[in-house]
Protein backbone atom coordinates (compact mmCIF):
# COMPACT_ATOMS: atom_id res chain seq x y z
CA UNK A 1 0.00 0.00 0.00
CA UNK A 2 2.73 2.06 -0.66
CA UNK A 3 2.70 4.93 -3.56
CA UNK A 4 -1.18 5.69 -2.83
CA UNK A 5 -0.33 8.77 -0.85
CA UNK A 6 -2.19 10.97 -3.48
CA UNK A 7 -5.26 8.94 -3.24
CA UNK A 8 -7.68 9.95 -0.85
CA UNK A 9 -8.12 8.62 2.14
CA UNK A 10 -10.71 7.11 4.13
CA UNK A 11 -11.60 10.61 5.87
CA UNK A 12 -12.04 12.61 2.73
CA UNK A 13 -15.28 12.66 0.51
CA UNK A 14 -15.21 10.81 -2.46
CA UNK A 15 -15.65 12.56 -5.82
CA UNK A 16 -18.99 11.46 -7.01
CA UNK A 17 -17.86 11.18 -10.86
CA UNK A 18 -15.34 8.74 -10.08
CA UNK A 19 -18.07 6.80 -8.26
CA UNK A 20 -20.39 7.08 -11.12
CA UNK A 21 -17.72 5.67 -13.87
CA UNK A 22 -16.91 2.96 -11.49
CA UNK A 23 -20.29 2.05 -11.58
CA UNK A 24 -20.81 2.27 -14.98
CA UNK A 25 -17.16 0.48 -16.23
CA UNK A 26 -18.88 -2.30 -13.72
CA UNK A 27 -21.82 -2.87 -15.68
CA UNK A 28 -20.26 -2.53 -18.67
CA UNK A 29 -17.40 -5.12 -18.42
CA UNK A 30 -20.25 -7.58 -16.93
CA UNK A 31 -22.16 -6.81 -19.54
CA UNK A 32 -19.88 -7.85 -22.35
CA UNK A 33 -18.23 -10.90 -20.79
CA UNK A 34 -20.16 -11.70 -17.86
CA UNK A 35 -18.70 -12.97 -14.35
CA UNK A 36 -16.11 -15.47 -15.90
CA UNK A 37 -14.30 -11.94 -17.50
CA UNK A 38 -15.05 -9.88 -14.69
CA UNK A 39 -11.88 -8.52 -12.79
CA UNK A 40 -10.98 -5.62 -10.79
CA UNK A 41 -8.61 -4.69 -13.61
CA UNK A 42 -10.34 -4.78 -16.34
CA UNK A 43 -13.05 -2.67 -14.60
CA UNK A 44 -10.40 0.06 -13.08
CA UNK A 45 -8.89 0.40 -16.74
CA UNK A 46 -12.69 0.65 -18.75
CA UNK A 47 -12.83 3.73 -15.79
CA UNK A 48 -10.18 5.06 -16.43
CA UNK A 49 -8.89 4.68 -13.01
CA UNK A 50 -5.58 3.29 -11.11
CA UNK A 51 -6.03 -0.30 -9.63
CA UNK A 52 -5.40 1.03 -6.54
CA UNK A 53 -8.00 4.28 -6.79
CA UNK A 54 -10.44 1.21 -7.07
CA UNK A 55 -9.26 -1.17 -4.07
CA UNK A 56 -9.51 2.01 -1.61
CA UNK A 57 -13.25 1.96 -2.66
CA UNK A 58 -13.97 -1.53 -3.43
CA UNK A 59 -12.01 -4.80 -1.41
CA UNK A 60 -13.73 -7.49 -3.58
CA UNK A 61 -15.54 -8.00 -7.19
CA UNK A 62 -18.53 -8.96 -5.88
CA UNK A 63 -18.77 -6.18 -3.30
CA UNK A 64 -17.86 -3.79 -6.56
CA UNK A 65 -20.29 -5.92 -8.47
CA UNK A 66 -23.38 -5.39 -6.13
CA UNK A 67 -22.57 -2.08 -5.68
CA UNK A 68 -22.68 -1.17 -9.61
CA UNK A 69 -25.78 -3.40 -9.81
CA UNK A 70 -27.83 -1.79 -6.89
CA UNK A 71 -26.95 1.91 -8.16
CA UNK A 72 -27.55 1.42 -12.10
CA UNK A 73 -30.74 -1.20 -12.49
CA UNK A 74 -34.29 -0.23 -11.88
CA UNK A 75 -35.21 1.44 -9.13
CA UNK A 76 -38.76 0.32 -8.71
CA UNK A 77 -39.55 0.92 -4.95
CA UNK A 78 -39.44 4.61 -5.27
CA UNK A 79 -42.95 4.69 -7.56
CA UNK A 80 -45.79 6.61 -5.99
CA UNK A 81 -46.88 9.38 -7.99
CA UNK A 82 -50.50 9.30 -5.90
CA UNK A 83 -52.40 7.35 -9.65
CA UNK A 84 -52.41 3.89 -10.54
CA UNK A 85 -51.87 5.07 -14.30
CA UNK A 86 -49.06 7.50 -13.08
CA UNK A 87 -46.98 4.91 -10.92
CA UNK A 88 -47.58 1.90 -13.89
CA UNK A 89 -46.17 4.58 -16.51
CA UNK A 90 -43.08 5.66 -14.26
CA UNK A 91 -42.73 1.48 -14.10
CA UNK A 92 -42.89 1.25 -17.40
CA UNK A 93 -40.31 4.12 -18.62
CA UNK A 94 -38.08 2.37 -16.08
CA UNK A 95 -38.00 -0.77 -17.62
CA UNK A 96 -37.38 0.87 -21.18
CA UNK A 97 -34.64 2.59 -19.70
CA UNK A 98 -33.25 -0.37 -18.09
CA UNK A 99 -33.58 -2.78 -21.17
CA UNK A 100 -33.37 0.10 -23.96
CA UNK A 101 -30.08 1.41 -22.42
CA UNK A 102 -26.58 1.35 -21.55
CA UNK A 103 -27.11 -1.12 -18.95
CA UNK A 104 -28.95 -3.55 -20.79
CA UNK A 105 -26.61 -6.42 -21.49
CA UNK A 106 -25.88 -5.88 -17.65
CA UNK A 107 -29.16 -6.58 -16.78
CA UNK A 108 -29.59 -9.43 -19.10
CA UNK A 109 -26.56 -10.91 -17.60
CA UNK A 110 -27.76 -10.77 -14.78
CA UNK A 111 -31.39 -13.02 -15.77
CA UNK A 112 -28.46 -15.87 -16.47
CA UNK A 113 -25.27 -15.79 -13.57
CA UNK A 114 -26.96 -13.93 -10.88
CA UNK A 115 -27.77 -17.17 -9.14
CA UNK A 116 -24.26 -18.63 -9.90
CA UNK A 117 -22.17 -15.52 -8.48
CA UNK A 118 -20.62 -16.00 -4.88
CA UNK A 119 -22.13 -13.08 -3.11
CA UNK A 120 -24.35 -11.79 -5.93
CA UNK A 121 -27.15 -14.36 -5.50
CA UNK A 122 -28.49 -13.32 -2.27
CA UNK A 123 -28.72 -9.58 -3.23
CA UNK A 124 -29.87 -10.36 -6.30
CA UNK A 125 -32.76 -12.69 -4.65
CA UNK A 126 -33.44 -10.19 -2.26
CA UNK A 127 -33.22 -7.14 -4.98
CA UNK A 128 -36.36 -9.06 -6.96
CA UNK A 129 -38.17 -9.51 -4.11
CA UNK A 130 -38.18 -5.71 -3.09
CA UNK A 131 -39.41 -4.67 -6.63
CA UNK A 132 -41.91 -7.73 -6.60
CA UNK A 133 -43.45 -6.65 -3.78
CA UNK A 134 -43.34 -2.55 -4.72
CA UNK A 135 -44.37 -3.23 -8.02
CA UNK A 136 -47.52 -5.38 -6.35
CA UNK A 137 -47.92 -2.69 -3.71
CA UNK A 138 -48.24 0.03 -6.89
CA UNK A 139 -51.70 -2.20 -8.17
CA UNK A 140 -52.95 -3.16 -4.83
CA UNK A 141 -52.92 1.36 -4.10
CA UNK A 142 -55.00 1.46 -7.49
CA UNK A 143 -57.76 -1.27 -6.01
CA UNK A 144 -57.69 0.33 -3.13
CA UNK A 145 -58.59 3.80 -5.04
CA UNK A 146 -61.08 2.10 -6.67
CA UNK A 147 -58.86 2.36 -9.65
CA UNK A 148 -59.11 -1.13 -10.72
CA UNK A 149 -61.43 -3.84 -9.84
CA UNK A 150 -60.29 -6.26 -6.86
CA UNK A 151 -60.80 -9.21 -9.02
CA UNK A 152 -57.50 -8.23 -11.48
CA UNK A 153 -54.90 -10.49 -11.57
CA UNK A 154 -52.26 -8.45 -10.16
CA UNK A 155 -49.15 -10.73 -11.81
CA UNK A 156 -50.69 -10.75 -15.22
CA UNK A 157 -50.88 -7.02 -15.09
CA UNK A 158 -47.15 -6.73 -14.16
CA UNK A 159 -45.75 -9.50 -16.27
CA UNK A 160 -47.39 -8.25 -19.27
CA UNK A 161 -46.43 -4.32 -18.24
CA UNK A 162 -42.49 -6.03 -17.62
CA UNK A 163 -42.46 -8.06 -20.21
CA UNK A 164 -44.19 -5.90 -22.90
CA UNK A 165 -41.46 -3.16 -22.09
CA UNK A 166 -38.73 -5.74 -22.35
CA UNK A 167 -39.39 -7.06 -25.43
CA UNK A 168 -39.83 -3.48 -26.82
CA UNK A 169 -36.52 -2.33 -25.74
CA UNK A 170 -34.92 -5.82 -26.92
CA UNK A 171 -36.88 -6.65 -30.33
CA UNK A 172 -37.58 -3.20 -31.22
CA UNK A 173 -34.84 -1.18 -33.86
CA UNK A 174 -33.21 1.59 -31.73
CA UNK A 175 -34.52 4.00 -34.70
CA UNK A 176 -38.33 2.87 -34.65
CA UNK A 177 -38.26 3.26 -30.79
CA UNK A 178 -40.34 6.18 -30.03
CA UNK A 179 -39.22 8.27 -26.87
CA UNK A 180 -39.70 5.89 -23.63
CA UNK A 181 -42.18 8.03 -21.60
CA UNK A 182 -44.84 8.03 -25.04
CA UNK A 183 -44.10 4.36 -25.36
CA UNK A 184 -44.57 3.93 -21.43
CA UNK A 185 -47.92 5.90 -21.55
CA UNK A 186 -49.15 3.71 -24.69
CA UNK A 187 -48.06 0.97 -22.75
CA UNK A 188 -50.30 1.16 -19.98
CA UNK A 189 -53.34 2.37 -22.10
CA UNK A 190 -53.08 -0.59 -23.74
CA UNK A 191 -53.07 -2.99 -21.34
CA UNK A 192 -55.82 -0.68 -18.70
CA UNK A 193 -58.00 -0.70 -21.80
CA UNK A 194 -57.56 -4.47 -23.72
CA UNK A 195 -58.11 -5.00 -27.65
CA UNK A 196 -61.18 -6.72 -27.79
CA UNK A 197 -63.64 -4.52 -26.26
CA UNK A 198 -63.57 -1.98 -28.61
CA UNK A 199 -64.46 -4.76 -31.01
CA UNK A 200 -67.57 -6.27 -28.63
CA UNK A 201 -69.18 -3.03 -26.83
CA UNK A 202 -72.02 -1.54 -28.62
CA UNK B 1 -10.46 -40.19 -40.59
CA UNK B 2 -8.62 -43.34 -39.98
CA UNK B 3 -10.76 -46.00 -37.20
CA UNK B 4 -13.91 -44.85 -38.17
CA UNK B 5 -15.01 -48.00 -39.72
CA UNK B 6 -17.48 -48.55 -37.23
CA UNK B 7 -19.22 -45.04 -37.54
CA UNK B 8 -22.30 -44.56 -40.06
CA UNK B 9 -21.30 -43.22 -43.43
CA UNK B 10 -22.86 -40.33 -45.19
CA UNK B 11 -25.01 -43.33 -47.53
CA UNK B 12 -26.72 -44.56 -44.11
CA UNK B 13 -29.39 -43.03 -42.69
CA UNK B 14 -28.52 -41.38 -39.51
CA UNK B 15 -30.11 -42.03 -35.71
CA UNK B 16 -33.06 -39.37 -34.67
CA UNK B 17 -31.73 -40.32 -31.46
CA UNK B 18 -28.36 -39.23 -31.91
CA UNK B 19 -29.39 -36.17 -33.49
CA UNK B 20 -31.79 -35.08 -30.80
CA UNK B 21 -29.07 -35.75 -28.15
CA UNK B 22 -26.52 -33.92 -30.08
CA UNK B 23 -28.81 -30.54 -30.96
CA UNK B 24 -30.50 -30.89 -26.54
CA UNK B 25 -26.12 -31.04 -25.95
CA UNK B 26 -24.94 -28.41 -27.65
CA UNK B 27 -28.64 -25.95 -26.76
CA UNK B 28 -27.15 -27.01 -22.76
CA UNK B 29 -23.56 -26.16 -23.49
CA UNK B 30 -24.32 -22.95 -25.31
CA UNK B 31 -26.81 -22.29 -22.32
CA UNK B 32 -24.34 -22.98 -19.52
CA UNK B 33 -21.31 -21.15 -20.96
CA UNK B 34 -22.27 -18.98 -24.27
CA UNK B 35 -19.97 -18.81 -27.06
CA UNK B 36 -16.99 -18.88 -25.40
CA UNK B 37 -17.04 -21.98 -23.86
CA UNK B 38 -18.73 -23.58 -26.65
CA UNK B 39 -16.15 -26.63 -28.45
CA UNK B 40 -17.21 -29.45 -30.24
CA UNK B 41 -15.29 -31.81 -27.86
CA UNK B 42 -17.74 -30.69 -25.20
CA UNK B 43 -20.94 -31.08 -26.49
CA UNK B 44 -19.70 -34.63 -28.04
CA UNK B 45 -19.17 -35.42 -24.34
CA UNK B 46 -22.15 -34.18 -22.88
CA UNK B 47 -24.04 -36.03 -25.96
CA UNK B 48 -22.20 -39.10 -24.46
CA UNK B 49 -21.25 -39.76 -28.10
CA UNK B 50 -17.61 -39.73 -29.64
CA UNK B 51 -16.18 -36.40 -31.25
CA UNK B 52 -15.55 -38.54 -34.17
CA UNK B 53 -19.61 -39.15 -34.37
CA UNK B 54 -20.16 -35.60 -34.20
CA UNK B 55 -17.64 -34.36 -37.08
CA UNK B 56 -19.23 -36.71 -39.51
CA UNK B 57 -22.56 -35.03 -38.83
CA UNK B 58 -21.03 -31.13 -38.44
CA UNK B 59 -17.79 -29.75 -39.65
CA UNK B 60 -17.71 -26.46 -37.43
CA UNK B 61 -19.07 -25.29 -34.37
CA UNK B 62 -20.83 -22.36 -36.04
CA UNK B 63 -23.36 -25.22 -37.85
CA UNK B 64 -23.70 -27.20 -34.76
CA UNK B 65 -25.06 -24.65 -33.08
CA UNK B 66 -26.89 -22.73 -35.84
CA UNK B 67 -28.73 -26.46 -36.23
CA UNK B 68 -29.54 -26.90 -32.45
CA UNK B 69 -30.82 -23.34 -32.65
CA UNK B 70 -32.74 -24.07 -35.87
CA UNK B 71 -34.25 -27.11 -34.55
CA UNK B 72 -34.57 -26.64 -30.43
CA UNK B 73 -36.66 -22.87 -30.42
CA UNK B 74 -39.73 -21.46 -31.31
CA UNK B 75 -41.35 -22.28 -34.45
CA UNK B 76 -44.03 -19.63 -34.67
CA UNK B 77 -44.38 -20.08 -38.30
CA UNK B 78 -46.09 -23.41 -37.83
CA UNK B 79 -49.08 -21.68 -36.01
CA UNK B 80 -52.67 -20.99 -38.07
CA UNK B 81 -55.29 -23.01 -35.72
CA UNK B 82 -58.27 -20.87 -37.87
CA UNK B 83 -58.75 -18.67 -35.34
CA UNK B 84 -57.02 -15.49 -33.39
CA UNK B 85 -57.64 -16.91 -29.85
CA UNK B 86 -56.36 -20.07 -31.27
CA UNK B 87 -53.00 -18.85 -32.69
CA UNK B 88 -52.13 -16.53 -30.11
CA UNK B 89 -53.01 -19.11 -27.18
CA UNK B 90 -50.13 -21.38 -29.02
CA UNK B 91 -47.77 -18.87 -29.82
CA UNK B 92 -48.47 -18.21 -25.88
CA UNK B 93 -47.74 -21.85 -25.11
CA UNK B 94 -44.36 -22.02 -27.04
CA UNK B 95 -42.66 -19.03 -25.48
CA UNK B 96 -43.93 -20.42 -22.26
CA UNK B 97 -42.35 -23.33 -23.01
CA UNK B 98 -38.76 -21.61 -24.42
CA UNK B 99 -38.46 -19.88 -21.45
CA UNK B 100 -39.85 -22.08 -19.04
CA UNK B 101 -37.91 -25.40 -20.31
CA UNK B 102 -34.42 -27.09 -21.15
CA UNK B 103 -33.35 -24.16 -23.48
CA UNK B 104 -34.37 -21.33 -21.30
CA UNK B 105 -30.72 -20.29 -20.60
CA UNK B 106 -29.86 -20.86 -24.28
CA UNK B 107 -32.53 -18.47 -25.58
CA UNK B 108 -31.04 -16.40 -23.19
CA UNK B 109 -27.80 -16.48 -24.22
CA UNK B 110 -28.99 -16.01 -27.59
CA UNK B 111 -30.24 -12.87 -27.10
CA UNK B 112 -26.78 -11.48 -25.47
CA UNK B 113 -24.65 -13.33 -28.27
CA UNK B 114 -25.78 -13.68 -31.53
CA UNK B 115 -24.90 -10.65 -32.73
CA UNK B 116 -21.35 -11.36 -32.14
CA UNK B 117 -20.94 -15.03 -32.70
CA UNK B 118 -20.03 -15.54 -36.50
CA UNK B 119 -22.19 -17.47 -39.03
CA UNK B 120 -24.71 -17.51 -36.28
CA UNK B 121 -25.72 -13.44 -36.17
CA UNK B 122 -26.76 -13.79 -39.49
CA UNK B 123 -28.85 -16.97 -39.27
CA UNK B 124 -30.77 -15.04 -35.73
CA UNK B 125 -31.21 -12.53 -37.50
CA UNK B 126 -33.09 -13.99 -40.31
CA UNK B 127 -35.37 -16.30 -37.79
CA UNK B 128 -35.92 -13.39 -35.63
CA UNK B 129 -37.73 -11.66 -38.71
CA UNK B 130 -39.55 -15.00 -39.99
CA UNK B 131 -40.76 -15.24 -36.17
CA UNK B 132 -41.78 -11.51 -36.23
CA UNK B 133 -43.67 -11.83 -39.68
CA UNK B 134 -45.00 -15.08 -38.66
CA UNK B 135 -46.80 -13.50 -35.64
CA UNK B 136 -47.75 -10.20 -37.26
CA UNK B 137 -49.64 -12.24 -39.74
CA UNK B 138 -51.45 -14.48 -36.74
CA UNK B 139 -52.98 -10.81 -36.41
CA UNK B 140 -53.44 -9.65 -39.39
CA UNK B 141 -55.63 -12.91 -40.06
CA UNK B 142 -57.44 -11.90 -36.97
CA UNK B 143 -58.37 -8.46 -38.06
CA UNK B 144 -59.35 -9.94 -41.47
CA UNK B 145 -61.60 -12.42 -40.11
CA UNK B 146 -63.54 -9.19 -37.81
CA UNK B 147 -61.87 -10.47 -34.44
CA UNK B 148 -60.21 -7.43 -33.75
CA UNK B 149 -60.78 -3.62 -35.01
CA UNK B 150 -58.52 -2.66 -37.86
CA UNK B 151 -57.19 0.35 -35.16
CA UNK B 152 -55.40 -2.03 -32.54
CA UNK B 153 -51.05 -1.72 -32.21
CA UNK B 154 -49.79 -5.53 -33.23
CA UNK B 155 -46.70 -4.91 -32.44
CA UNK B 156 -48.07 -3.82 -28.88
CA UNK B 157 -50.23 -6.85 -28.96
CA UNK B 158 -47.59 -8.99 -30.26
CA UNK B 159 -45.27 -6.98 -27.44
CA UNK B 160 -47.24 -7.80 -24.47
CA UNK B 161 -48.16 -10.99 -25.27
CA UNK B 162 -44.37 -12.42 -26.12
CA UNK B 163 -43.32 -10.29 -23.13
CA UNK B 164 -45.78 -11.56 -20.86
CA UNK B 165 -45.37 -15.19 -21.79
CA UNK B 166 -41.66 -14.57 -21.35
CA UNK B 167 -41.81 -13.11 -17.77
CA UNK B 168 -43.78 -15.24 -16.37
CA UNK B 169 -41.37 -18.06 -17.30
CA UNK B 170 -38.48 -16.25 -15.88
CA UNK B 171 -39.64 -14.57 -13.41
CA UNK B 172 -42.03 -17.52 -11.32
CA UNK B 173 -40.67 -19.55 -9.07
CA UNK B 174 -41.36 -23.06 -10.94
CA UNK B 175 -43.83 -24.21 -8.07
CA UNK B 176 -45.95 -21.94 -8.51
CA UNK B 177 -46.53 -22.03 -12.27
CA UNK B 178 -49.64 -23.48 -13.68
CA UNK B 179 -49.78 -25.25 -16.33
CA UNK B 180 -48.30 -24.17 -19.51
CA UNK B 181 -51.32 -24.60 -21.94
CA UNK B 182 -53.53 -23.22 -19.00
CA UNK B 183 -51.41 -19.88 -18.34
CA UNK B 184 -51.49 -19.30 -21.86
CA UNK B 185 -54.97 -19.07 -22.17
CA UNK B 186 -55.36 -16.74 -18.84
CA UNK B 187 -52.87 -14.83 -20.57
CA UNK B 188 -53.98 -14.22 -23.93
CA UNK B 189 -57.77 -13.52 -22.32
CA UNK B 190 -55.82 -11.16 -20.04
CA UNK B 191 -54.85 -8.83 -23.21
CA UNK B 192 -58.16 -9.76 -25.44
CA UNK B 193 -60.44 -8.45 -22.64
CA UNK B 194 -58.55 -5.64 -21.00
CA UNK B 195 -58.82 -4.35 -17.06
CA UNK B 196 -59.76 -1.07 -16.75
CA UNK B 197 -63.07 -1.79 -18.55
CA UNK B 198 -64.57 -4.41 -16.15
CA UNK B 199 -64.81 -1.06 -14.36
CA UNK B 200 -65.60 1.75 -16.57
CA UNK B 201 -68.33 -0.24 -18.00
CA UNK B 202 -71.93 -0.10 -16.63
Amino acid sequence: MTGMSAAPGPGRPRDPDVDRRIARAALDVFGDTGWAGFAMEVVARRAGIGKATLYLRWTSKEALLTHALNTGLVRVADVDTGTLRGDLVELAAQILGLYGGPSSRAALRLTLEAGTIPGVAENYHAMREAQFHAARAIVRRGIDRGELPASVSITMLLDTLAGGAMMHALSTPREKQEDPAAHAQRLVDFLLQGTFTRVDQP
